[in-house]
Order: structure tokens, then C-alpha cells, then sequence
């Protein structure tokens, strides 16, 4: 993806509401550099199998090496797009597909390509609408580990806000 | 859904590979119940928003009191299947839907309603196949939290190792 249509606002303090966002705007987050520690940390508590917690069972496995469970992979995404993209109201995702193409590995950089999709106001609730959003969880050689295409609730902008609110 | 056809092996020792599972097969898992501040360092971890973060401005927000970033959601219910579903080989999540109908909040207990929907050997890895599980996540009044539709990797059972293995 090209950065040619960011959907980050122009002053810093700015929020985005449904009113500034359309199809094809595309957004870069931060990176996170994962290592073993923490892949075995968040594999103890959420997903222990053999394959996230140690080395030499991993290196036998489907795997062929220490892989972080999928659902850290999605927390970490989570985690860069909160930080990363200034959604008024926060980001609150309705669900949505997620598919992993590739293990996450210790010391893989983790960023998240986003690209809008959709944006549809809705017709019962003037004060909101959906987006829908594919985020590509690449690594630093920019293997795609994770695809996540998800909706979103989207605020619209108060009357009397300004677009630089 | 009904207990008529669980896919919990007969020993406590045993393995299930793809020739024990067929469609219609069902389990209940073990159940977690969590409290505030495991939804807030979850949060804090990897989904920093007010309303995953504190009670007032939760109350405040769309959700309306402090709710569990849906993440948390499935990485417990994650938890509760890798504890629930001794699938030999591990639980290896292709990919799926994910949605979350309602939020998870402070006291909910937690507990996954499995249901195997498609079973498929591979055709070019006599070794392995795929099934497709329907995961629903549930409080303790019923309301489904999350419904995860899901691919995941099974085994075939090996040559020479009999259905107690």
C-alpha cells in the first residue's frame, strides 16, 4: 500500500470523526519488536501449548520454531492501531474476519498496514456509522502474519465541532 | 446445545485426531470468571482505551460501564478450549470470524460452547486435515459474548497408534 491517502489528522490534537474518513484512506502504525519472553508470557496465560512456550518442543511441532499464539499476534495489532489511529469515541470493532498467513516469530517488528474499505452512516442512529477496515500485520521483511478485516464504530462529528476539534 | 454428542475422549490420557471428529460433535468448556483488574491490565497491555481502563469514563462511553477489550475476550476463550480440547497435536487456529454481541464486564464467568460443523481431510497431506468449529462464548446468565467460527489444522491419527493412544 502507498501512503499517497493517510487518514491521520493534520494537527495533533485532532480527532476523526466518520466525516473525515473514506474509502482507500490508508494509515502506517508504530512498530512492536516482540521477543521470546514475551511470547512464552502471554502463551502461559492465554494459549499454553508446547509451541508458544518453548523452544525445543516448538522446534518438533507444526511450527518448526517458537510461534506466538495468533490472538497475541491480534493484541499486539490492537495495541499499535489504538495508538496509532486518532478515532474519535476510540476504536470499537463489531467483529470481523481474521485468517494468520505466517507465525510470528521472536524478534519480528510488528506494524499494521491499515486501508479503509467501506463507510456506511447509519440509518438508525444519525450520530454514528460503520467502517469496515483491512489491517495487514506485516513483519520486518514484510511478511504478512496476520489479515484482519474489521468494522468499526465510527462516531460523526458533533454539531458545532470543527473539523480541527 | 445439547451434551448428546461430546467429542471428550473416553480416557483421560487419550489424544483426539481428525478420525474422532465429525460434524455435529460438541463440548463444554471449563469456565473463568473475571474481575476488573484483569480487563484493566489487559487493557493496559494492549487495548488502552477508557472504556477497557476505568469505570467512570466507561460509564461515559458507548459501552456504558467497564468492559473487556474484546480481545481479552478471546484470548480467554483461547484458554478455556486449549484446557477443554485435547486435540492431539494442539489447538492450531487457521483463521475465522470473530463477532462480539454483547460486551464482557467485571463478574462475568466465562464458558465456550464448541460445536464441530465440517470436518475435512486434506487432500494433499494424508497426515492432517481440517475441521471447522463454531465457538460461542457465553456469561453465566447465557448471553453470548463472542461467536468465533474457526478453521483449525487436526491430525489423522498415526499408523500403529490405537483409539485409546
Amino acid at each position: 500500500m502507498s501512503e499517497t491517502a493517510p487518514f491521520t489528522p493534520t494537527t495533533a490534537t485532532a480527532k476523526l470523526y466518520l466525516d473525515d474518513l473514506q474509502p482507500g484512506q490508508r494509515h502506517v502504525t508504530g512498530s512492536h519488536t516482540l521477543n521470546a519472553d514475551e511470547i512464552k508470557a502471554f502463551a502461559a496465560q492465554f494459549d499454553p501449548q508446547p509451541f508458544h512456550l518453548d523452544e525445543e518442543a516448538a522446534g518438533r511441532s507444526f511450527f518448526g520454531g517458537l510461534a506466538a499464539s495468533g490472538w497475541h499476534t491480534a493484541a499486539i495489532t490492537m495495541r499499535l492501531m489504538v495508538d496509532g489511529l486518532p478515532i474519535a469515541g476510540g476504536v470499537i470493532g463489531a467483529g470481523g474476519e481474521i485468517t494468520w498467513p505466517a507465525p510470528t516469530r521472536p524478534g519480528d517488528t510488528l506494524q499494521v498496514h491499515c486501508e479503509i474499505l467501506e463507510v456506511r452512516p447509519s440509518r438508525s442512529r444519525p450520530d454514528r456509522g460503520m467502517i469496515t477496515m483491512r489491517s495487514e500485520t506485516r513483519n520486518q521483511r514484510g511478511e504478512v502474519l496476520q489479515l484482519l478485516t474489521t468494522k468499526v464504530v465510527v462516531f460523526r462529528r458533533p454539531p458545532g465541532e470543527n473539523a480541527e476539534g
